[in-house]
């Protein structure tokens, strides 16, 4: 950065006074770079749903926990009332080759159309696993919904479920169990539609008190 | 992708038979890429203290609300007592040219060292707000502590706070409020212990279901 460069100190009312989607935009580029991910479920009712969400989160390993956000229900929101229907969903990684299509998921469909068909994505059902997967992602996982937070200050709801089924090619696992998720080609999201793709910096082991400078296992 | 590569299918079972590390190192890396932040506490008593997180996440914007994941309180989590404490945190975007710096503070220091001094970051007050900021960080937050949520599925805390004050370069801000966080060198984080920067693929318009095929806003 250029030392000279203006700084911008902003309190919480000039948020408040800044245009809605200048604020929009801004807020949600905070926090830093979000995962992207494609949610896939079905209706009881048979129809297939898929939507773009950055909020999935980790949460644990052992039991192996996820979650994401969903925005207030005061709109229709098929994929939450599809995961209340049957308790089954899926998380699919967005990758480079695809991502004007999985952004295209984020457009107000109605009920009765799937994403799969207007983003030309291809629903895929593997391991009898009841809720539809994104065939075009190589790294794909079925959730069981577990439980529901309702998050007050923000009016939104934490949906957290548990990692019941995997595919992925063995070639992007490690020796050591990690996931070479950018050579997978997966992107991730700034604000609200900007997608970038991933370059490896540095690779650190698990951090000493004892160990600095601390060693680099893998760098650039 | 190559087509011919082997396919991996694991199910629950297969996650919990494997070797902790190993496990951690490929659950971590399933959700795709996080955030890299620091959070910035002191506690009443006067001591600093600074912690890495991957969970920083974006809740709303309308007002400012964001959340992160703190681990298990089973072993001594300075940086949640110190939330506690006094309600006040920062968040500070970890940069590329201080990776091991804020990867070295997640090492185990005793309560009375502050890994500002270990990590040689520098603690920086600014706008008397309460808690430690990091000077080399050029996006940063303070944030008051509003609620939090025991997440039972994961023995983790959910914490949430409300953005209090921003602090950033002027010339990072585009026209439409979109922060240009991969100029600032801003980070992110897949597994446990690897380090990217981003290059922006492309920015889309706010989908609508009459747009397709979507245009770019704009592309590498």
């Amino acid at each position: 950065m250029d030392p000279e460069s203006e700084m911008l100190s902003l309190r919480k009312s000039d948020l408040e006074q800044m245009e809605r989607v200048y604020r929009l935009n801004f807020v949600n580029s905070l926090t830093g770079f979000k995962s992207a991910n494609l949610i896939g479920t079905i209706s009881l009712a048979g129809k297939s749903n898929l939507a773009i969400v950055s909020s999935v989160i980790h949460m644990s390993s052992s039991p192996a926990i996820v979650g994401f956000m969903q925005r207030p229900t005061s709109v229709p929101r098929d994929t939450y009332q599809n995961i209340k229907e049957t308790r089954y969903y899926t998380i699919n990684h967005v990758h480079k080759n695809f991502t004007d299509k999985a952004h295209y998921t984020s457009a107000k469909f109605p009920k009765e159309i799937s994403e799969f068909d207007t983003s030309e994505l291809t629903e895929n059902y593997i391991e009898n696993f009841p809720a539809p997967f994104v065939e075009e992602s190589v790294i794909k996982m079925g959730i069981s919904f577990i439980e529901e937070y309702k998050i007050n200050a923000s009016n939104t709801i934490m949906i957290v479920g548990q990692i019941e089924v995997i595919s992925l090619p063995s070639k992007l696992v490690s020796d050591d169990g990690q996931i070479q998720i950018q050579d997978a080609g997966t992107v991730n999201i700034s604000g609200l539609n900007n997608y970038h793709e991933a370059a490896i910096i540095a690779s650190y082991p698990y951090a000493r008190v004892d160990n600095w400078p601390i060693n680099i296992l893998k760098s650039k």
